[in-house]
């Protein structure tokens, strides 16, 4: 078996300990891995990776000491070429030109899409691994880099709270997450935030605005709020400016935490994550598997078909939204 | 109801954020929460909580902003008097006295222990939470406070790797977990650790020095070693003596990272468990439940008797053992 | 000697430290000391620091362990009407009633602006602490809190660089200091940036795309610039266009830090600085110094007249310009 | 010119900095450097370091995004060889032959002394940078790699400080610094330690338990102790002993920090002085100047003779101490 491996989308923290623990995991079933640098467009360009003494093949050295590191080493782009009839023939050429009969993905559901149509020009396996912050997939109950990026922006929260709470202000911290409200949810109950606004939740500004008022009557001078981008009430520049019209007792100022969110040293849970399921991909290879996400539930690993991924909305868990309620006051 | 909620045994990140769910919970439906300092030796001694305005009842702002401190709050204590008769009676009658007629302990299998003996003399109910970064609790799948003290043990041993490297040495780092392998186990894969030393595995010496032989071999000149306070083989110096007399061909040096693991900011992990499980031991308590531990399986609440959490050792995931094998090397 | 003790104008990591050197220091010569809350502000509306024991002098426990936070304990706010005349009588007149008779200021040049100005209805004593993380003031190396809004700044460029790196862009990072480039600078040079655009610099756009150019031809993938948010340029995305419309060959993204600079636990140098200058004021007072700021230079202990503070422009180190141009590349 | 470049004694956070700006800075004047791994036993070895494309200059790109990382790139060992006359002659011939015509070594005095040493037997200029976490060079203020040791100390003791106040304890905190009490009277001013144990200090043992009751009697319940490893007292575990005979009123721990102050990313001012002081090594060179070490004095760059930094203890400050003694309450 010949593995071709990459990453692909946005980077997502423990993307690197994905691809150690595929390159090892490989080595101990005498597997070979061609890493493939910059996603489908390295693919494209047969842009593959090579180590200090040139060879394609990754040798469990190539991996050693990245589960620390931030981003991926194998780096990462966007390819439009790969949603078109040629660039995914070429696509398949260049596999079958490489020996390589097998894929392991790392990405989101934009990466997952791409090999669901490769696969209808090329005959090798897939098997694919979550990797986004977003957290926005079916099939596993968190994606690698969510935990980094809930942790990273956490640290930011507490960080501004300091300040919010010297000036006597309101802060609108505005978190990644377009279309899902993961990163602000988690967020804002670690952080203790007072209040939320993600996309799953329905609260209008005269809501919000009658709860700061009612936070100001118990005596608080400051307020933590956590805005996804995407929320349905618009960014947190839009939603200042609403709730200052509509009577915001608080002076306001707002954060936007953007791609400090994607880096750094992954979590523990995050290596974790990432070293687990790399693992699996390889072993549901090796089981004869394909066009399956490999993740983890309720404990336990499932192989999840591409397609069921990304089909529905994933929504955030109800009974966090009421753990929510009871403690942001 | 009026609830008598504290922390005792070790301190473990996270128990602050559990304090103030139970608070804000009890206050979204109208209990009263009477805070007991440094635990059990705090009730026999009617140590109770008050706040700036001398009230004894936990009032919603005393716990604001309190989910990023690390420690406890409401400090902690070990008290062998609780494992006496006349202790049991006094910490009964001064419950009465108070009109305490539910518990909230925040603590390990000790701390379970004592609430269970209390009720064969007093007629409340009891729920607790399970806190403590050892992870030796039957009845959830992570403690308040382990992934803090795991990623904690991961940052160690990223900024050891340094040196590590720069000296082309091996480093023996010590975590805790007197009985169990969990911090080990956990820091030993996400830090990409080479070797692992916890009381669940049964590897000797020599089995270890053939290892690292083999990784000599392989070219690799800096090697990392987790072991846990508890393993078997000894503690962290005892082992390297082990090692350097089977053969170990690396220099070596040994550091125990002791109680810096037991505090710092807790990670959102820890403080969003914290506060689900200090919101379900409210939620328990009004639905009548006692003597039962507040823990999360597989994603869902699930309540445990005391007695069950700490009758058997809970033992590390098997297939947690088998990843580090496919990635250590 | 009764000191009225207050921060002001924007929160700078280490104001903390500083407060407490003032408290201790002022208890070893059994001065008193009144904690003013919310600068001028709270100086007009009587607003005192008080105790868990009710008493308005500031005792030696009131400061236990608060050199680690961030913020300030004693709050502050911006007062325009300590500008007017009447608002510097009312100051006046109710330091006279509470009998202070020396004050000590922590902020930048508007705090010390308005303490001269109030020198001129009152006869105390002043001397002020530069607490600032801009570090525009004449007569410190460093202001208290610029270390940490530096470290905070590199700490962001180093995750996302992680991120440039995987995607191969260019990221524009906007930090603080609107007339002042030190933050940009010593951002620059730690976090190993590419290019910097700062007030001091007097670099084109032009000139920054040849040199972007250049860094292309040499291989690099990925570009880290940091822009100060007062560059004559213009903001940062006002830069990025600006290099886009004049071939900047990279493709780029923006990332505002804001005010995550000003919070999060003060850096080691914070603390120690802090704690000398609050220190060093309490010593000038008690030596009969006024209308002076401490401050630190070339290792050693200078009082400044407050106009002398402000009157000009504090220029960024010309050998560190040199410094990062060398290595720049 | 052609430049010999190497690490020696123990790694200090920042050599990668100084690395970094020796190349870039040698690369601006057209000078070539040669990377030489492991200290003196790289250069008895003929152990060089090589690029990517396996060339032995030291290119512009080799040192990338280096400045983050701690430890050192070029690696470093101890070598008792190098204080031998054949050793010393073989390096000088090792040097000729490759055409190294200067030195930049960078380390602690041992490094100096074997450098000086060198020189008796070799004609070619030799400029150093101080490298050491230790802070015991005279000729510089701070050495490379002394303030990421103060900051991980002090993140270390807040961290601690959360468990001591939890349960009511004193901790005895060992940091490093063999015979200087630099990184300890740092640490204790930094942290707000109650006490400190440093070389400089002379405290006896009932002085400190004296000191301790009236800290007792002010109703302080937890205490943080400094220790610096070399203390005439002894080791902490000596002194927890001491205190405990003498009367200690406080239940103690004992927590070593050991290896861990040598790792991880340097602080931004580690990594300035890296830069400034390699930076000056190059330009020391291109000056003709021989066997000094480039140092940072009172804010300017300072030449001073092998010889000179090693000569003389180098001094804790005076104020310093007083400092600490005025907070430590």
């Amino acid at each position: 078996m010949r593995i071709g491996l990459f990453t692909s989308g946005g980077d997502a923290p423990g993307m690197n300990a994905c691809v150690r623990a595929v390159v090892r995991t490989a080595g101990a079933y005498n597997c070979e891995v061609v890493g493939i640098c910059r996603g489908y467009r390295g693919l494209l360009e047969e842009n593959f990776f090579t180590d200090l003494d040139r060879r394609e093949i990754m040798s469990l050295r190539s991996v050693s000491g990245i589960t620390k590191l931030g981003g991926t080493m194998l780096h990462t782009s966007r390819c439009p070429e790969m949603h078109t009839e040629e660039g995914l023939r070429k696509a398949a050429a260049i596999l079958e030109k490489h020996g390589i009969d097998c894929l392991i993905p790392i990405g989101g559901d934009g990466t997952f899409r791409g090999a669901e149509e490769l696969c209808d020009h090329w005959g090798g396996k897939v098997v694919g691994c979550p990797g986004t912050i977003d957290n926005d997939l079916i099939g596993t109950d968190f994606t690698i880099g969510f935990k980094t990026a809930v942790e990273t922006a956490v640290s930011a929260v507490d960080k501004i709270r300091d300040t919010a709470e010297s000036h006597e202000r309101m802060f609108l911290i505005e978190v990644m997450g377009r279309h899902s409200g993961y990163i602000g949810l988690f967020t804002a109950i670690a952080a203790g935030a007072e209040i939320v606004a993600i996309p799953e939740t329905l609260e209008g500004i005269d809501e919000i605005v009658a709860q700061l008022h009612e936070i100001k009557d118990r005596g608080k001078k400051s307020v933590m709020m956590v805005v996804s981008e995407g929320d349905d009430l618009g960014d947190a520049h839009k939603i200042d400016e609403a709730l200052k019209k509509a009577g915001n007792p608080f002076p306001t100022r707002v954060v936007k935490l953007g791609h400090l969110q994607r880096g750094g040293s992954p979590t523990a849970d995050d290596r974790i994550l990432g070293s687990y399921l790399g693992h699996a991909a390889v072993l549901g290879l090796l089981e004869g598997r394909t066009q399956v996400m490999a993740g983890r539930v309720d404990g336990r690993l499932v192989y999840t078909p591409f397609t069921e991924t990304y089909d529905r909305h994933k929504p955030v868990p109800r009974e966090m939204i009421d753990l929510l309620k009871h403690l942001a006051r």
